[in-house]
């Protein structure tokens, strides 16, 4: 059937009936000229928005549509994680041809539907319109964080230590196996593929990050590592020191650099979208950071870098301390 | 200089270079993963979020980029103003093919930015991306209202009394005169194209009105009397009765409709785009609204229907009370 067919109003019940809200919280949800929602006044309240447009942030016939809608939010979910702070409210807003199947609408709602399920939010409002071509879709979350627990970007300061919630590159590895074809499916092709179409929501890690009182800026990578601690950098008149050897990389991602002929250094520093969280802390707290890694997520915290003087710039350097440049291929001394 | 020549980052630095933000309330604005704000815990939040597509709501040379800009906000603050509250902090998105105008782009947010000067919005947080084609512009705006003040949809009860706040059918005579072209340029073609590319911000009335403490339920006239008289028939669960000639016409739609040979109370009832309110109160209430009316805006509140049980539904009807139906070229008779 064709969103044509059934109509606006129609094609919105169906994909909301199964939505059940949380009383407590939410006072009007769809339905009305506005959402309203109760919010606790001891607590600051995060938003973000953004919004995906086919043909540039994702190609139809790359990603199925239940993955594209849970992509949508879990990006966003990462947004409010990299402030320390939960999600709560969610209101999307879908554009689509007319003569789009419903049961595509419906299985990218599905994806909504199901982070929001497994992480309490609720869906209170948002739009769903005709466009000419292309599906857009844009996404507003709305979370909440104690005023003490909200982290920043700015916060970061010179002998700090960086450091990564899960591996780097994976996602990036993923998209160039998408974008040249995947012959062998073998299981390093399905983990970075997955990597990629599905990213990872790091609420705990963040919520764990915020009530440590150890950290001191924050940020969720989703443009690469070298250009968001770029932004880290900028925000703290900070530079920081990057040790190509402690990135952490994944035997996936290692087989997929190799087949792809691509440095998988390269990749884990420049590559998008992991959707890991990147994060500062003091050198005092390393063991108590070692430990509670260990005990919460029996992983070694690894340090991938060091915050230094903002005149001495963004760098990555070796495991003898020698500055590096990469390129696709692998990185050059200089 | 087009969008490609400057790059995201620049774009978005010389949009926001000139945005001014409460520091009361906004923690941080744009910059950061998510914006941060305090929020009072005795006040409910309201939010709203739309998605506008051109082609379908919008065609580029029917409406300045300023007015685009201008418009997009003013829809959203009527959603806002129709739940009795007022807007405080707004999220906006846009997607932008490359090869557009920065020019362009600066006169939509040159729109945006004078609406939230004018009603003090801090514009803190959104999205900047590029298109394959044509404009997407998604706003999403947070406001608060008292609980006790709070209006919905769903309180109209039967012998209540409907009025709005403005005429109707200026707007949908704007639209008909952007669609044929308007040759004349008089007075009257200025009025009703200035009603449809810069619809009213009703945030006084709205105030107004929820503080009264007398309105039952409250809408914002978007998609035409008929239609939106007929979602606070649904929420509230009774019918309306609509007295055709009560409906409020200014003479400049009165001179368009003559022009256009459409007939004026079809078009005042089933024409959209007003962004009046529309609101229901008790009878006992009657010549006090009037007394409020008269004071506050200096103009005679006129009662332009009444609500009636659910089984009577929604009739328009002439002087006499007979039922009537509505074409494009007047009305017929049962």
């Amino acid at each position: 059937m064709l969103i044509s067919e059934i109509g606006e109003v129609q094609l919105i019940k169906c994909l909301t009936e199964d939505v059940s809200l949380d009383p407590e919280l939410v006072v009007t949800g769809i339905g009305d000229d506005a959402a309203a929602i109760k919010h606790p006044g001891d607590k600051l309240q995060l938003i973000t928005k953004d919004i995906l447009v086919e043909g540039i942030h994702f190609l139809r016939e790359g990603i199925s549509p239940w993955q594209l809608g849970r992509k949508s939010l879990a990006v966003n979910i990462s947004d409010i994680a990299a402030m320390g702070g939960v999600p709560r409210h969610l209101l999307t807003a879908v554009a689509v041809p007319s003569d789009t199947e419903c049961g595509l609408v419906k299985e990218i709602y599905r994806g909504i539907k199901g982070l929001c399920r497994e992480h309490s939010i609720n869906l209170i409002g948002g739009d769903t319109v005709r466009s000419p071509q292309g599906i857009t879709i844009s996404i507003t979350l709305l979370g909440e964080v104690e005023p003490e627990q909200l982290l920043l970007r700015s916060g970061a300061r010179e002998g700090h230590l960086l450091a990564v919630t899960g591996c780097l590159g994976a996602s990036a590895a993923g998209l160039e196996l998408l974008l040249q074809g995947y012959p062998f499916q073998q299981e390093w092709e399905e983990e970075v593929l997955k990597s990629h179409l599905e990213p990872p929501v790091r609420l705990k890690e963040s919520r764990m990050l915020s009530e440590s009182g150890a950290v001191t800026s924050m940020i969720d990578l989703s443009d690469g590592l070298q250009k968001d601690i770029g932004e880290i950098c900028q925000a703290s008149e900070v530079g920081a020191r990057i040790f190509a050897d402690k990135l952490p990389i994944s035997d996936a991602t290692r087989k997929a650099c190799r087949y792809l002929k691509i440095h998988e250094v390269s990749l884990a520093f420049i590559g998008g979208e992991d959707y890991e969280l990147l994060f500062s802390f003091p050198p005092e707290r390393l063991s108590w950071m070692k430990d509670l890694w260990q005990r919460e997520r029996g992983e070694n915290l690894e340090v991938i870098g060091t915050i230094v003087s903002k005149e001495e710039g963004l760098k990555i350097v070796d495991s003898r301390g020698g500055e590096i440049t990469l390129s696709r291929k692998g990185f050059v001394h200089f």
